[in-house]
């Protein structure tokens, strides 16, 4: 099958063997699969990110994956080829996604995460293993590509849930990426009023506003607390959820948010940070740094997106083949695109 | 009056006007005032807390606190000589503690920070003015040293208490200063068990075992989570109390946590610190930042001094004269002493 495989800093699609099928498995082929910004990331900062997975005390991530090259892809959704021993009750045509992770018994925790796992391949490529446990049919009519964008749109959800919100309750949403969209839909989507968003490109901003966000702002243009103060009429968000995750924005969430607020943490900094802890002192803040979503909550996304209460197709930029994938990967580095689905057989 | 006086880094005793009591305020003698880490950290680094204050959007540190000279002195037990107009209820004599504030219409929200006010003296002098109504008397048999220590004995209280600590959780203080070793009786007291203590000076880890740590740890000879895991029988601490404040122990405390864990952030860091956010992300972790207690927490504290239920003299190391302070506050860089009461009448 063909995939694209990153070596070190490298992108390049390449053909490997189709994996088989073990028990409990089905193999399956890969509809469509959004660029997630973590994949952006690893492609830039692996070695960063196996390193402070080892000081968080993770096994997660393998040695191997630094050396022997990884297909990434974990936002997808897939159709049945051919189950494998036991898995023989799912029909080869059904349309599946799961979560991204594989149940592995030779696996340190039992878990192989898919698309950041040197033993299987991820969705970046023709094919991919799935665990027949965790397989959620597609519900009928919902397109492959809106299908993909469950995995972030768990990711939202997860936010939200953490931070505990009320109907009624105002919030602040930095960055209008992917993620930080798909926070805004459900804060929405829990009732949670007036939203406010910050960001630099245009592009998303627009989608911002189109997504439901009460309050835009270009943070280079507008002071984000006098553009707040006018328009929601308290002193200053009482929970912002900080959704960019490069340096100098933690600090900034912590100047943003109200005296006794909550930052949420989704946005994923690689780096080292600097913070000034006097300030989150001063105002006896809480950083709620969140992860990833349960699998009850990816369920409760893709049926969400099935009955059209969540509609994350707006952030649909473009659907791309797989050789197109290597240039896409440069392209998001300029901000203009949202989410970006590969048809890795198309 | 003599008071030691901060001006820009330099400490001195000064002869000052003795103060008069306004409205509802009552002038008193000051009997014993502790040294506080915080007055340490302002005697070196007064611009860094005033530009922080700023960023936090607070109003609390007036300009003039830098330009024109402080009496610092901010946990104190007090003897009432001349109650102002209205409150004349309050006899001369009365032994009475209160929260550092002294309500003042003229001040930015209404209230002065007794010990970093410009306008009004600390305890670090023979005279305080008090406010009548946040007056607490002193239970009768405590002595002035342990009373003066109400404050900081309430610091801890409120650590714990947002900590929302349940008995028989564990938990891990980093650093046996006196806000450290505060945090450890008010664990105990609550039922958390075991508690282990990490600290660098032997006298300050003999105290720590002195009062009830199950499990105390030099973090330069022993790794802190091997210890713990020997102990506890378990991976790591779920919650961790950072009580030392100084660059490096907010990432240390983050490796330290379980997954899953918090981290309540005691100690003021009064620099720019660095942290690395995968790690608290990858662990899921929440840092609470905690400053303070309210009026009934510090009320609580006085009680359960005055009870005995709580127990701070063992870490008194001596009582000395006013001349003797700016001497005092060298010699704290050294941590062999752990709370020193300066008794300014004697």
């Amino acid at each position: 099958m063909r995939a694209m495989v990153l070596r070190g800093k490298t992108l390049a699609i390449e053909t490997l063997a189709t994996p088989e099928p073990g028990p409990g498995q089905v193999l399956a082929r890969v509809l469509a699969c959004g660029i997630c910004g973590s994949d952006l990331h690893a492609a830039k900062y692996l070695d960063d990110m196996i390193a402070a997975a080892r000081r968080s005390g993770s096994t997660q991530w393998d040695e191997a994956v630094a050396t022997s090259g990884i297909v990434m892809g974990h936002e997808f959704v897939a159709e049945i080829v051919r189950p494998g021993p036991g898995a023989e009750a799912w029909q080869p045509g059904t349309r599946v996604t799961s979560i991204p992770v594989l149940l592995d018994p030779t696996a340190p925790n039992g878990l192989a995460a898919i698309g950041y796992s040197a033993t299987y391949p991820g969705a970046y490529g023709e094919y991919v293993l799935m665990s027949a446990p965790l397989l959620l049919p597609v519900p009928e009519g919902l397109p492959d590509e809106v299908a993909a964008t469950t995995e972030p749109c768990a990711v939202g959800l997860h936010a939200v849930r953490e931070a505990n919100m009320q109907p009624g309750q105002a919030a602040l949403v930095m960055g209008a990426g992917p993620i930080g969209l798909m926070t805004l839909l459900w804060l929405r989507h829990e009732g949670v009023a007036p939203i406010a968003v910050t960001e630099l490109s245009p592009e998303r901003r627009e989608l911002a506003r189109q997504l439901g966000a009460d309050l835009v702002i270009d943070p280079r243009t507008t002071p984000v607390l006098e553009a707040w103060q006018q328009a929601v009429r308290t002193p200053a968000p009482p929970v912002v959820f900080e959704c960019i995750g490069v340096e100098g924005t933690l600090q900034q969430a912590m100047e943003l948010v109200d005296r006794m607020g909550r930052v949420i943490v989704v946005g994923v900094c690689m780096q080292e940070d600097r913070i000034l802890p006097l300030v989150a002192i001063n105002k006896q803040l809480t950083l709620k740094f969140v992860l990833g979503y349960t699998p009850a909550e990816y369920a409760e996304a893709l049926e969400a997106l099935g009955k059209g209460t969540i509609d994350t197709s707006p952030m649909i930029s473009r659907i791309i083949g797989l050789d197109d994938l290597p240039t896409a990967f440069t392209a998001l580095a300029d901000p203009k695109d949202c989410k970006i689905i590969v048809a890795p057989s198309r």
